[in-house]
């Protein structure tokens, strides 16, 4: 299985927390938001004598909120729609293994989500990536170019909205010509929308469930995870209303039993959190991501993709190797022992040779730090030699 | 994917609800045996703010506790030869997917626990079961009945101990027995050993990682959920001395992000279960085997294996086909609406037209529940027609 970007990092971070450095992580995915009171609070009062599993597919009455909390976002499914999975992680690994075979092929813009490699591995499938630019801020490639890669073996497409790692939200125009795609050649569209919540600007995101014409092609993968703050829950959701897709997928559930009922409970509370809590959310992510923007626009050769949506972006880098250069900054540079991790981006692509230069971002860190951790990229980029 | 006995079932017990029925089910492994409230109490007390994923092996801290507690049961590992998993289910389907390629095959005794027929479709690999008779309680058939099977795909034996569904406790002569045929092959010798601590009559439990011999080849799948009576948690150990294999096995751990936080937290806290409580479900569990293994010989054309641990038997009906038998059960019969679910044992082996007339018990209900429910099991068989 390939290995991730920031797993490679992982040691020379290690080393720089031994040598006394702190280190700023602009590339892990784990917001410092905190999780709705709500949620945490219903696993304090809970009322078990025996923590029993439930239902493979997930508890009726959590799946039935779930459906409700679709409903308010303009998505018609219902609960028996929905299976309840241990993370997004495998919602996906449930998704794959219902709709293809070892040798499968599955299409995916790049640069995408290190771990969806993972998954392929593990399912023995195989991805073709469809290449999406910096230079066009990462809009969905031109049919023609899907069209290019489709072959007898092609199953579905995955696309990730809003995406990480580069931000981009797909208009319902790009939905739209997917859904034509998938239509057009029987595929499966996969759409992986965990991001939902995060969409700025006041731009409108538009599911693939909302998509009437490929009810049946359409598979949803959804997850608390970053929605509530809640990654440690590992609470997701595999939505479709493809009853014999469904049907699959929930051989796959009933086979590992069931999805962890401590976090169903506090997922289902945290259904019911404010409206409040998101916009605090909203209003901190865009500070960021303007904050963050705005300082990587200073520095001299640096390119970045101005993020609609989730918490990354993607920036081009004015060095040969964004790889070296992350492992140069943990090992060898800092200012006043406070140094930066970033991931390089090569990871987030599967076509050899791309993204050399570029780095992902994630903006989980207050203003504060980020505006600090720029400001080290920059001093680091001015005497950094290739 | 294959069906599992139990799931087959399912339609059949709810239509018995809406009859107004009251099932006994001796079909599910879930216990009614309380959960420890050291480890209930534990996610009521939790001071998360975030609830954030842990490190994706499991927290250090946890995992040092769960070497302790193996030292204690002369099992010598040490945290970094323990992932935690989701469950002894990804446990397994981790060290599948790190031994073993699409089309190797396994060796499982059986009959098995239905479900290592999920993961190994899963996985894409082949079982191939070595036959375990009801007349020899199950021991562990021949080193030549191995022997036989063993094939250049041939990767792994995967055991149950004590056995799900048998109730077999393996002696320590059996896995020498195996540890000399792993090494002979150079094969890995996986055991499930989830049903450590449910071992009657005094007789010892032996684990293939106590084998030296084998530290390279062994590889132990563990889990809270039976131990504690915390199925809902979903936490389970992989375990080995294998370094190489642990550490292809942490890539699936990576790609899956993290175990449940919360879980972790309650499974931590039930390390510290007082041996009281075990000593109080074991006597439980004595009492129950000993009603039922009385109460099933009582009726005539019923040959039973007495479990020597965990807590299921097998039990040959004098039907043809157990799995009519269980439908019809269900459906058509019941003393005074009451009647019993049991699971048909076909499913549990994959040898066809094996086991046919054979059920499994699970005695996971109170004594009185248990003689009611065999009583309606010994008048369902004077009057049922094949």
């Amino acid at each position: 299985m390939p290995e991730s970007p920031i797993r490679k990092l992982v040691p020379y971070a290690e080393q720089a927390y031994k040598d006394g450095k702190t280190v700023y992580h602009l590339n892990i995915g784990q917001p410092d938001i905190k999780t709705p009171e709500v949620a945490l609070d219903a696993v304090k009062v809970h009322s078990l004598d025996i923590l029993a599993y439930t239902r493979s597919e997930g508890s009726e009455a959590y799946r039935k909120k779930i459906a409700e909390y679709y409903h308010k976002n303009n998505i018609q499914v219902e609960h028996d729609d929905i299976i309840v999975t241990t993370g997004g992680s495998e919602a996906l690994l449930f998704a794959f293994g219902s709709i293809m075979d070892s040798d499968d092929e599955i299409i995916i813009p790049e640069p995408f989500y290190a771990n969806y490699n993972g998954f392929s591995t593990a399912s023995d499938i195989k991805v073709v990536p469809v290449i999406s630019k910096i230079e066009d801020n990462f809009a969905l490639p031109a049919i023609e170019e899907f069209e290019k890669l489709i072959t007898p073996k092609t199953k579905a497409i995955l696309i990730c909205n809003p995406g990480n790692p580069t931000g981009y939200l797909y208009s319902k125009e790009e939905i739209k010509k997917l859904a034509q795609i998938v239509k057009k050649h029987d595929l499966f569209l996969i759409a992986d929308e965990v991001y939902r919540e995060f969409v700025y600007d006041g731009n409108e995101f538009y599911s693939i469930m909302q998509e009437e014409s490929i009810a049946e092609n359409a598979i949803m993968i959804d997850s608390v995870s970053k929605r509530y703050s809640m990654c440690g829950a590992r609470i997701g959701y595999l939505v479709s209303k493809n009853k014999s897709f469904i049907k699959t997928a929930l051989k796959f559930a009933q086979a590992r039993l069931s999805p962890p009922t401590l976090a169903q409970i506090a997922s289902e509370a945290a259904l019911s959190t404010p409206q409040s809590y998101f916009d605090g959310v909203i209003n901190d992510y865009v500070s960021r991501r303007n904050t963050l923007i705005s300082e990587l626009e200073k520095i001299d050769g640096v390119k970045v993709a101005k993020p609609k949506g989730a918490f990354y972006c993607i920036a081009e880098l004015p060095v040969k190797s964004a790889d070296n250069f992350a492992k140069w900054l943990l090992e060898k540079f800092d200012i006043d022992k406070e140094t930066v991790m970033v991931a390089p981006a090569a990871g987030f692509y599967s076509t050899p040779g791309v993204g050399l230069n570029q780095i992902r971002i994630a903006y989980v860190l207050n203003e504060n730090s980020l505006i600090k951790a720029v400001n080290i990229l920059k001093e680091a980029l001015k005497v950094y030699k290739d």
